[in-house]
């Protein structure tokens, strides 16, 4: 067991953490930093929270694993103004949903105070904030756990460990290749989406009384907060880029089948679509 | 109240007008034509339908209203089938779901002998089939409503009461204007979804442990039957065309603004997809 147990910057994933980690007796306490005095009031009448510091420092000393869980463009920041405080070498992780550039920081910001090995969740959610926490959110969910080849591999396998006691199916990559891949199947997809509803926005304005569920499952992601995918954009421009150009190329693919009146080959692409949508469900 | 309203070749969406018609007190009988004798026998056992005959002429003869239920394809076939047997200049209306090249030719096909009025209802579901139907399937949906400059005012009159006698909210628009829209509200997304889904199953073979719920939104239609929609995209080919040519410049630019490092730009085409999307729920 942890003896102490650190999370930073509580929002709807590190309140959740923090309560599972209490929930199941992972830690004996559990300290959390907040940076507005309101809710470091709130957080010091949580039964999951035993110690809500005023200084990040305080939070810190004396940790054993340590929890960065701001929004992926204030994590690197984040583990500069830890460092000097740290003086248990602790394990240092975040759940920032890009890797490659904040993994290196982090890991050069604390080398020799701690040890960084990134963590993305994917156990996000419509909502938002503290009030929507729960203990089960990792549950059944992917955690990437997104090590460097110079990282530390006892702090690889205790947040390994971590992710799994907290219900979560970990899934190890370089930060590269995880960038690759949630470009694909997490950044392409709310890309599409919200264009195809910015072009339905001008194309058919009053859309809304003729669409059927079909147009309203496929631009759902849509709805998501146009900062924090902005912020997504210039964390993971190059994988985006290449994801999008790639799909462009398959899209262009179809426009040039159809416009051919090989429909053949177009019966074809919807018949792999179906069969990868299908087993997405299994 | 009508005397006798026939049903053609009924499936999901057949079956269900069949019974909405008796469960409304539409019609006094309410006869159906099947192709299969299989589908005969289990229709004559159907509290609504009140005669299945073996010819399709005895279904349409004497009848005031004649809905032709067939897969889009074939629905043109039908009207000429049915043309030589109507004694009481009927209106006949369909619910295939393009509507141009299908409405002048069932109009074509049918003139002296009745008088045809398109119609769609975007009443869909991923199931099919005559067991799957139900009197409310049309309650609070749209359904478009397309004549021809020169159809009988009576005959769409009538069309449009009838569909919203079932619970639908009636649009009227030319069977161009309805194809252009659709290949946007429906057909558009569609192929979207079904492009990403190929897409991803060559680039990412394994995502399905990998992705999360807005991926399985984004492609949730993609599981649709392949070849009901390659019929779709024969029956409304230019229509398309333009739809993912006009899509591929909005993400072009998308792909561009990202290149270019236009975040500000970006930004506000995510906003612009948010508050379209948003409104969709209202």
């Amino acid at each position: 067991m942890i003896e102490k147990f650190t999370v930073i910057a509580p929002g709807l994933l590190g309140a959740s953490i923090g309560m599972a980690v209490h929930k199941k007796g992972l830690a004996k306490e559990v300290h959390v930093w907040a940076r507005r005095p309101e809710a470091r009031e709130t957080l010091r009448v949580q039964d999951w929270c035993h110690a809500a510091p005023d200084s990040i420092e305080d939070a810190c000393r004396g940790s054993s694993l340590i929890t960065l869980c701001a929004p992926v463009e204030r994590i690197i920041e984040l583990a500069k103004s830890i460092a000097p405080a740290l003086d248990s070498n602790p394990v240092v992780t975040d759940v920032g949903s890009v890797k490659s550039k904040l993994s290196r920081q982090c890991h050069a910001a604390l080398s020799g105070k701690g040890r960084f090995i990134g963590s993305h969740p994917m156990a996000g959610s419509e909502k938002t904030g503290m009030e929507n926490a729960e203990a089960s959110l990792f549950q059944g969910n992917v955690c990437f756990v997104t090590p460097l080849e110079e990282s530390d591999s006892a702090a690889l396998e205790l947040v390994s460990e971590f992710w799994n006691a907290l219900g979560s199916q970990v899934i190890q990559e370089s930060p590269e290749a995880h960038d690759a891949i949630v470009a694909n199947v997490s950044h392409l997809p709310h890309l599409l989406a919200s264009c195809l509803a910015s072009y339905l926005s001008r194309a058919l304005p009053d859309t809304g009384r003729l669409c059927g569920n079909g147009l309203k499952d496929t631009t759902r992601i849509a709805s998501g907060d146009p900062h924090m995918w902005r912020d997504i954009i210039v964390q993971n421009r190059p994988e985006i880029i290449r994801a999008i150009a790639a799909f462009q190329e398959e899209l262009q693919t179809l426009h040039s089948e159809i416009s051919n009146e090989d429909d053949f080959t177009a019966l074809k692409m919807l018949a792999e679509g179906k069969a990868f949508r299908d087993q997405l469900d299994g």
